[in-house]
């Protein structure tokens, strides 16, 4: 057995739901190992083990390509097989391509991510598979799965680098851990406060009375229906009162000639 | 006005809806512009924008780091402005971290994947900014968008890099377009402990070697196989640590004729 190390958590990830062990078995470049330590720190994930890394470790490469979550590569624990590397696991998952010989259940990384959240709750211990970059995980480790993860990609171009396929995973764990509603939706913005309905009367009476004074509202059967698609179209803008007064400063700016009003510079 | 190649459609995007454009501004790094090609190809997207890139163009960095996607990058068009790169499009998003000084809407890539879908249905055109890898997008570029897209991530570390960032919002994009079906899945959830890998491993060496003593393994150059098929088998059943040692009775049981342990009744 080689060194385990046990992962400590890394400050970043304070506040968020264990999540389960991310495993590269056989990585071959550094870089790969650090932009996956960098997805997971992304996605709330902090344990990383290696299954016997092709160019050894440590990796001034992976630090390098870790940026920010160089935390994740030195809690990594190293392991010289993949049944050490699960030996305390209790439920495996493949990361691959789908080997069409094997009878497993397929999930895509949001079904996985799920299912995985279910398990996490009844305190099983979970971890994911990924393969070295050039062949993927071996059949021998894929026997170790109880099933295999496989994004649903352009078939024409299905091919993932390491990186790019342990942010996809780590993603949908994160992302099956927070509600619909901010998976959903838009975020209203705090900082600057909405126009009120008065605050928008007062443009629409200002940019209204100048309009039928210059005589673009005309003619007057018209004229309802032309306000209303102006007035539509500043509600759809959701304003700030501060960018209302700044279009009323607008239209006294466009208006000034005309009324004789404007400023000498 | 520079180079505008019209992109022609990469052989392998046939039979997939037509997407947004990803627009590069200012891009830094070809090897990002390569893994963002990469990416796009992998989630079904063709059409690459890139606003001077900072390193010229054409890339060699981004050639190579492309692999399978260099007909991404050979398509793509180039432009001087922020303005030129997005004239005839309809709807525009800004893919940032979220500018707390601007009063506009913020989308997950999964809400903008849906609101995308829709548009596109309405034959709008449609393109995604991302900005340059160390600053992000200027707010002049943003205020070109309707929306911003943001990826809800850990609020401890929420910098992915552009490869990254494209491949998050293109995969949502992608699953956008498939069913339900596609996304979810099955998964039959034990109520008690799993077993670990320990106690899987165990059983299998008491399985193997007792197969191995009375000669099922053979021949020898099939035993492989047999056992990733007997591994496969188990592993699949997702047993508990109850059903561990149940079968191992069994096996204990099975081999006692055999082995003189047999106990009376």
């Amino acid at each position: 057995m080689a060194k385990t190390v046990r992962p400590r958590k890394p400050k970043s990830l304070e506040g968020l739901d264990p999540g389960p062990a991310i495993i590269l078995v056989h990585p071959q470049l550094g870089e790969n190992i650090g932009a996956a330590a960098r997805a997971m720190l992304n996605c709330g994930l902090g344990e990383l083990r290696l299954v016997r890394p092709k160019n050894g470790w440590p990796s001034e490469y992976a630090i390098k390509a870790a940026t920010g979550a160089v935390s994740v590569i030195e809690a990594a624990a190293v392991f010289e097989t993949t049944a050490e590397a699960t030996a305390d696991l209790g439920i495996v998952y493949a990361a691959t391509a789908r080997r069409r010989d094997m009878t497993k259940t397929v999930l895509t990384p949001r079904a996985a991510a799920a299912s995985i959240r279910q398990q996490v709750v009844a305190e099983n211990r979970i971890g994911i598979l990924f393969g070295p970059e050039r062949t993927g995980l071996h059949n021998d480790d894929i026997s170790f799965a109880e099933a295999i993860i496989e994004a649903p990609l352009n078939p024409a171009f299905a091919s993932l680098n390491l990186g790019q396929a342990v942010l996809l995973v780590a993603y949908e764990w994160l992302l099956s851990g927070v509600g619909e509603a901010a998976i959903a939706i838009e975020t209203p913005l705090p900082n600057t406060r909405r126009a009120n309905r008065a605050e928008m009367a007062g443009l629409f009476d200002h940019l209204e009375s100048e309009l039928d004074d210059c005589g673009f509202l005309l003619p007057v059967e018209k004229r309802p229906s032309m306000v209303r698609s102006l007035r539509n179209l500043f509600q759809r803008a959701g304003l700030t009162e501060q960018e209302v007064r700044t279009l009323r400063g607008v239209i006294a700016g466009l208006t000034a000639w005309h009324k004789g009003t404007k400023r000498e510079r």
